[in-house]
């Protein structure tokens, strides 16, 4: 009997890829400057010198982080906006008649529309494909470099199907590449699906540029970060203003930096262990039932499992799901509103029924093996609901 | 004795220009969003349409303010970046190889240097000078008109010394001049100073861009606001998501906008008499102080009043009155980090010294006449002492 209570009370969340809620500890640091610590961090008085040691404590934490310095660091307001001042910033400081870029198919819209965007400034785009495992291979990568190549961005972990590309390598390759050549090529990586889960030390990494999202590690949603590294010619998407050294113009959210930073500092690699066990707990019982399949690749981030589910839409499972308290998304919730199939999907060699017929389910740090079991005793209900519907 | 431990206990917060704290019933209404409902506005399920029905509520409070559609407002993480959207994303929108814009000495940063920066993309800016009373003449931004003028961008209430421009006269003869035009010139306004005290009616204005900030009207600081008449070509300065109209990519910052939309609800133009009675109250004791000047015209917003002293640095005095737990701003919060002489100040015919001894004191919703009599026992003492030093 009181199990029954507990599933029918049961609200799973297993959307954490789309957003996380704010720590409690993260909040706690927030509320002062959400309140009495109000000060403009760029004014000279008291009330602004406390708040501008907010952000230099968010900042320090961050640099930890990252391994960088403090002066590599800009905090944003948002992960979309990092990406933007990467590509967008570099190309402006960049002062080259013509520049080639390197990026791959499976990218956030962030970087991908972005990319896309400034094709039409005399700026060329190579999209790498992706093998079935959602990885790039690197010799593609090297093979695509030419002389007016200045960028290349590669994601950490994929969004949508958990893939993990082997940026330690990457950087090691374009490191060995830059010695040979006159023009440096940036290496930017978005790691906002990778922050949870993987080291994101910047000088392992060999990376100069590197985003992260606030709202994705536990803490408050409007605040994003890049890392840039010293010596990089960025210049700012927002003029205007002398904060964040010179390179993003706008009175800081300073209760948001100081979640932020909190919530950086909070990273624990250590959960890793107990979500993985039940992410593979999860993809074994659900490939059980017919006519379903697993997208997510084998080297893929704890968090993520992506499913198609045959003769299935997925935003009709969704919808079914959600009725019955269970939160997952098709595809990301950047991309929710629009109709088209996953391009990850599809870039992996999907066919364009199976993205659309796919659902992913991520887990973080609140995710119980309960939450788990409720989910499994109702997804075969709604697939065979939808099927009779569909008539497959 | 009692009198004397309140002074002492006294901070008067004399720098709302710069920001001001959150209201109490704002903070009430963005608290869910900090806490259980932390959905992503673009997931499908129950949490994310929650979030999003959250900022569909601020969005119809705003448009409510400004006499517009819902459609067209978009919220962005600063006013910064709503000037730079403004600016760049209407440069970017309108297919045009030669584009002049004409704009005034005084603006703030966010629009002077954007303009700036953009000069070197084929863009021609006109300064548009102001007299002693901190006004462009309409003559003079008239006769500036170019067949390639697109864009005029003029600020409603300047930020440091509080003169209000004629944005609805202005707005009017753009009107009438593009009545004999075919490309038709876009008019901006960057209203933050202005929101709290002045009528921000786009239809009465005939803007086709304001601007607005949060944080200057007792909501939360990261959350901006940009009206974009409809018909205007804008494109976005950050892509990447569908969000904002697709306008402006990026998960939105949920608790932020939450918090501007109820502040703007909030906003009463009723304090102005009050505001405005301590104001005239402060100008006429502080110019009884030999050697001190008044730098805001009589045309000028209740909340800020800017002095220049006689052989007295701004800094120091900013300095003094922060020992005493005053706080006051010299020019304006975003600048106080360069070490010119304001802009503005010059603009309006200051010496590069009185520029350099001004303070700005601004006035806000918990403003008392206690206070300000607090501050004007100690601006005598902090005077005598900065020009005992100087020698002046």
């Amino acid at each position: 009997m009181h199990r029954i209570i507990l599933v029918n009370n049961m609200k799973p969340y297993l959307d954490y890829a789309s957003t996380t809620p704010i720590n409690k500890e993260v909040l706690k640091e927030m509320e002062p400057y959400l309140k009495e610590e109000y000060g403009n961090p760029s004014s000279l008085h008291e009330l602004g010198r406390k708040a501008k040691r907010a952000i230099d404590k968010a900042r320090k934490r961050a640099a930890k982080f990252l391994s960088s310095d403090e002066e590599e660091i800009i905090f944003t307001g948002s992960a979309s906006e990092s990406n933007n001042t990467a590509i967008r910033g570099l190309v402006k400081g960049i002062k080259q008649e013509k520049i080639h870029i390197i990026t791959t198919q499976i990218e956030h819209k962030a970087v991908l529309e972005t990319c896309e965007d400034i094709e039409s400034e005399n700026i060329e785009v190579t999209y790498l494909p992706v093998n079935k495992e959602g990885l790039i291979k690197i010799d593609d990568l090297t093979a695509s470099i030419k002389p007016e190549t200045r960028l290349i961005s590669v994601m950490y972990v994929n969004n949508e199907m958990g893939a993990i590309q082997p940026i330690k390598e990457i950087g090691k390759k374009i490191e060995e590449i830059n010695k040979e050549r006159k023009d440096k090529i940036y290496f930017h990586t978005d790691a906002v699906q990778a922050a949870n889960w993987l080291d994101c030390n910047t000088k392992e990494l060999k990376v100069d540029l590197l985003t992260l999202s606030s709202h994705k590690i536990y803490g408050p949603k409007g605040v994003g970060l890049l890392y840039i590294k010293k010596g990089t010619p960025i210049k700012p998407l927002i003029t205007g203003g002398a904060q964040e050294w010179k390179l993003r113009a706008g009175t800081e959210n300073v209760s948001g930096i100081v979640g932020m930073g909190k919530a950086i500092e909070l990273i624990q690699k250590n959960t890793n262990k107990k979500i993985e066990f039940i992410k593979s707990k999860l993809i074994e019982r659900v490939l059980k039932i017919p006519g379903s399949q697993l997208n997510t690749p084998k080297q893929s981030a704890p968090h993520i499992a992506n499913f198609s589910f045959k003769g299935v839409e997925g935003e009709g499972l969704l919808i079914l799901l959600d009725d019955k308290g269970i939160a997952v998304s098709t595809g990301s919730a950047c991309t929710s509103v629009s109709l088209s199939p996953s391009h990850v999907l599809m870039a992996m060699g999907s066919s364009e029924l199976e993205a659309h017929s796919s659902i992913r389910v991520s887990l973080g740090n609140q995710t119980t093996e309960e939450e788990i079991e409720y989910f499994l005793k109702i997804l075969p209900e709604s697939l065979k609901k939808l099927r009779r519907i569909s008539g497959r």
